[in-house]
């Protein structure tokens, strides 16, 4: 999916979140627990309730890695039912020397057939490269993560006095352009994102955060929106566990619709396009 | 497999000899192409033709999960094979917030029952310190990493002059001890794994970039070598594809021969525990 397809396709859902696939085995409804697949019975489910309200799915890999091949199959399963004109991310935070970035590359965007892959900056240019060479397809990177940890490495200040993440996107700005790359911003205060809005004018943000993770929906589309909306921000938890009994589904379906509420005011008040 | 336990291994093999498990399916020898599951038959005659010479056995990820859910049955497969005596890592270079990389260690460490598994800092405490909670696993952080693009991030100097990785390096000792973190050190000039050295007098370090990608094992050894040896060195396209003939398990093993001569002669020269 392109850029243009993602902005119109935001702007006819009028709705710019992201569901998280993040099934456990353990957390799920006790009924699905003797399903032949019950992850994929769950996020089948998840999916049918949400999906008049989500633009974008992320699958977070090591919630199916965690059961070996047999997770595999369910996420394939889970990929190959999302339906066409979703975004599908696959939260991987790859990142490895070049010839093996070009096989994780070959793995999301070829065998998942995802739209976009997280990927880790800490290995540098010949490790992100490989994935910006597939058309239409995007890497989302790591920039301001969203994590208590988050402070121990990205906003260590360099010798300019500009924190690490800030030169992650400086320095990877030049590797790719605003068609097949995107920044991971866990900031939830207004200055922050502001502040990268600045560095990355024309870019789509991925945003964690917002929902289980706390943090302010409004602060960040008033800073972050630009003229393609710029934004997709993600739920995992606050949707795919809004119940734990029958109704999982409907409760998913509840959720998604009140951020999607909130989301369509703030469009209508904030997006100038 | 604990520190001492490595150790001993190590001194009683006369080997620090790591080796990468990497098959390309288009790479492997034709004769096993038509095999039933041609990874698994490749990986099971390098480890037959290279066990007496190697202490440790690292496949990355990648390779097998390009494969989808049938590379990761060849990986378990692989996983199951490989001799309780030897080292194993998951090359997987994970990093994700608290919970997530705990359901990674669990894939690592309990489904795949790997000894270790790299690690990417970039996300902080809370991503590594998940998987440093299971007794006698580990984790290889990557600190210094030896492809082009460890310059576009990780020798990025902070305002005390101190590199990006010299920075990970630090942080991370009070995260763990020298019983549960090694370090990826991709140094191969003497000055260099010395300064390392320097900051993690007793952890083992994991040294990428001898063979393939270059580098000189006795500048490693001599610099880098501690009381445990404190070293596990790789190499995975030079024995791996040493010949892509019907004789690639016997070249194999001819070519891990030889860097365990080299390391022999050298743990006689530097290793005075």
């Amino acid at each position: 999916m392109n850029r243009s397809e993602l902005k119109q396709h935001i702007l006819r859902k009028n709705s710019f979140l992201c569901v998280g696939l993040d099934p456990v085995l353990e957390k799920l409804p006790p009924a699905l627990q003797k399903e032949k697949d019950p992850i994929f019975t769950f996020n089948k489910a998840i999916i049918d309730a949400t999906i008049e309200h989500a633009v974008a799915y992320k699958p977070n890999m090591a919630f199916y890695e965690a059961l070996g091949a047999k997770g595999w199959e369910s996420l394939e399963k889970t990929m190959e039912y999302l339906p066409e004109e979703v975004f599908v991310i696959a939260d991987a935070k790859r990142g490895d020397i070049g010839n093996t970035s070009g096989l994780y590359a070959k793995a999301f965007f070829e065998t998942l057939q995802a739209d976009a892959i997280t990927v880790a900056p800490y290995m540098g240019q010949d490790s992100v490269s490989p994935f910006l060479s597939f058309p239409n397809k995007w890497v989302i990177l790591l920039a301001l993560t969203s994590n208590e940890g988050s402070k121990d490495f990205q906003l260590i200040k360099g010798a300019d006095d500009k924190a690490l993440y800030e030169q992650v996107i400086r320095k990877s700005l030049a590797w790719g352009h605003a068609d097949n790359l995107m920044y991971v911003v866990g900031a939830t205060r207004g200055d922050e994102i502001a502040k990268v809005r600045d560095l990355a004018p024309e870019h789509f943000f991925l945003v964690p955060g917002v929902g289980a993770q706390g943090g302010s929906l409004e602060e960040v589309v008033k800073y972050g929106i630009n003229n393609d909306i710029g934004l997709l921000v993600n739920s995992s938890r606050g949707i795919i566990y809004a119940s734990n009994g029958p109704d999982f589904a409907k409760a998913a379906g509840r959720a998604a619709k009140s951020l999607h509420q909130d989301m369509q005011m703030l469009l209508a008040h904030y997006y100038k396009g």
